[in-house]
């Protein structure tokens, strides 16, 4: 048995930032485009833009700052206040995997060492 | 801004607990059968019986005694494995709330009050 968790942050009961989203934009950050992105977290381009867009709309404020076309084919940098966020929420999630998988070895740990 | 999570426990890639599914245990357990329990739970019947027998056959032991019609109905308590697999997850989840909500606070606690 493994314990797992989600963490994600709601607004009018909306969700706005999550560990798949947030991992989304890392992963923009590191690649430069939306398209490598989605590629590299497997999902379509077209469901990795919606997510920014939509998260852009709940949140109120731009995420990306994108280049369209050009010679490198267009890319997307994250804007500074997204970049703020995405730094406040992995400081919010730093350690909880450890916090939960020692409260899972606390409360199952005699069946799981079965 | 509102911190949420989910907590779950899987077995070969598949979900055996979660805060719902324990929900829905204890529920049964108040209301002494799983047609009560689907009702304040505002599910289907058939959705609650379907992620018992899944929860079943995914541990490998019985959840609920169950009685078929009689006087009263038909009813359904938890056996003994179950109630300790309940207390369990409990105890698994006791508190997180307010560790989550204490490291949201820390992260986003500037933009929460602004």
């Amino acid at each position: 048995m493994i314990p797992r968790y989600n963490l994600w942050i709601e607004e009018n009961e909306e969700v706005v930032l999550s560990l798949w989203r947030v991992n989304l934009l890392t992963t923009i950050d590191e690649t430069g485009s939306i398209s490598a992105a989605a590629e590299k977290m497997k999902v379509p381009y077209r469901r990795a833009w919606e997510k920014i867009r939509e998260m852009e709309q709940r949140l109120g404020f731009r995420l990306l700052d994108t280049e369209v076309g050009g010679s490198g084919g267009g890319g997307a940098n994250l804007t500074q206040k997204a970049r703020e966020y995405v730094d406040r929420f992995k400081k919010f999630e730093k350690g909880l995997d450890v916090e939960v998988q020692s409260r899972f070895e606390e409360a199952f740990g005699s069946i799981v060492r079965e």
